[in-house]
């Protein structure tokens, strides 16, 4: 069940797998380079914003309140496409980024802690 | 806390922040095209597996088990670099899929679900 009155689509609400907090996680990645900027959490009513606005809104888990990204860094995300995974529990949000998506000042989310990793290598004959 | 007992590097365990039921979702993307191939979700072993083995390990939330990517289907998951964000609670694994990643046999798990958005257009002067 949503979390909050929502004006989502019934459509989309029906289908939609929340946790137990009522969120989805909604990765959200740069249009044209690919780049995985982020991972937010929106609620219903968070995602129907998304879908409606041009604007990336989440849920902000701390602060308990809706956040509409760059509202105050100035760092806003302009929608480009919007899709659900195959089990409707996963978000990906493809945006054009303004500046930094991570609050640190860096572009992503990931650019400062590569962990080491040992790295694997697909086998000549798999395609 | 871990949820399990894990081989995980204590440096890395003691800053990684967990969800109630001790895993960290982990978006796994394609290293050289950028498409981002599905969600899954990594207690502290599975990560530790992940660094370690070349593979791409889980922690199957309905199953309640390890699971290697590919293991059944074939369509292996070879690690190319691992990273934690700036809070310490999503993971970025950059892989190298062999075929289809998500269960249905299409190449991402949002090549099917698409929802209508209102696009959004980053204003001329903003950079």
């Amino acid at each position: 069940m949503p979390a909050r009155p929502s004006d989502l689509d019934p459509t989309i609400a029906a289908r939609l797998k929340r946790d137990a907090d009522g969120l989805v996680p909604a990765i959200c990645q740069q249009y044209d380079t690919g780049e995985v900027l982020m991972l937010g959490y929106m609620d219903d009513e968070a995602l129907h914003r998304t879908l409606t606005t041009g604007r990336c809104t989440y849920w902000s888990r701390s602060r308990r309140e809706y956040w509409v990204k760059g509202e105050t860094s100035g760092h806003q995300q302009w929608v480009k496409s919007v899709a659900l995974d195959c089990d409707a529990d996963a978000i990906l949000v493809k945006v054009d980024q303004v500046g930094a998506a991570c609050h640190t000042g860096d572009r992503t989310c990931w650019d400062a802690d590569v962990l080491d990793a040992v790295a694997g290598e697909r086998p000549k004959q798999s395609s």
